[in-house]
């Protein structure tokens, strides 16, 4: 698991630095569409023989357990909701970061573009559309999803 | 492993998209330096605990072997050389070919730029200048290396 996962890690770092680098401007937004695409790929392959979900918490819980052990190896710590919309969850030590300087919160930013756009690309391929916002301290990352 | 694989597998199809679709001329160019500095990043984590290399030949063995198990989870199938700083490595199913479609040659090559990259960046990193280019037929990739 740890090899096929370090060559992920350093692709993921030369990408986003790629992207900065090029154009920080519309780096995020890039970077962004990119995890789109690769969650919707991911939550088609993940899901290609299950039932149909029967509603947005159904999706939501899948996303938290299923999706995110496959994907990172370990699930969602932790999942809330306002049962308006919004949904809150919080990853406690989430593994693309793990490898980013503590210190360069701008640049550890542009990482979080990936994982906020395979969220959202992963969800949309299941059915649920939503705009998708991330705050982090330390290594854990808290995800608020606002459906639409 | 076929779960960190499959992200990885997906990321790659997008990050070479991207680079095709963004600056075909330069795409090329950009990927193999990518995978040059994901080369020389996983050439270094994978030798830390180990003695230093005799020779040329010793790095190469040391590449066809544990380092492309430990990203490719197979040895290089076959070794040739001319004994006058030419090397020619054949894999027999090149696993980071494996979702391209096979119709599409000129796609594939631009998905051999981050493994020509790979490759010359991890024999850099462990003192071995080198030209790296890549002949491809169906899943088989003969990498053939020319030591400067």
């Amino acid at each position: 698991m740890s090899v096929a996962e370090s060559s992920l890690d350093f692709l993921l770092i030369e990408t986003v630095d790629h992207f900065c680098t090029a154009d920080p401007d519309s780096a995020y937004a890039k970077l962004e569409q990119m995890g789109y695409r690769v969650g919707q790929s991911l939550a088609e392959k993940y899901t290609v023989d299950r039932p149909r979900f029967v509603d947005t918490l159904d999706v939501i819980k899948f996303v938290c357990k299923e999706f995110w052990i496959a994907v990172f190896q370990k699930q969602i710590d932790h999942l809330k909701t306002n049962h308006r919309g919004v949904y809150v969850l919080t990853d406690n030590s989430f593994r693309w970061l793990r490898r980013c300087s503590a210190e360069n919160m701008d640049h550890k930013r542009f990482h979080t573009a990936l994982p906020c756009g395979l969220l959202r690309g992963a969800l949309a391929q299941l059915g649920v559309q939503s705009q998708v916002n991330v705050d982090i301290a330390g290594g854990q990352c808290i995800f608020q999803l606002k459906i639409k």
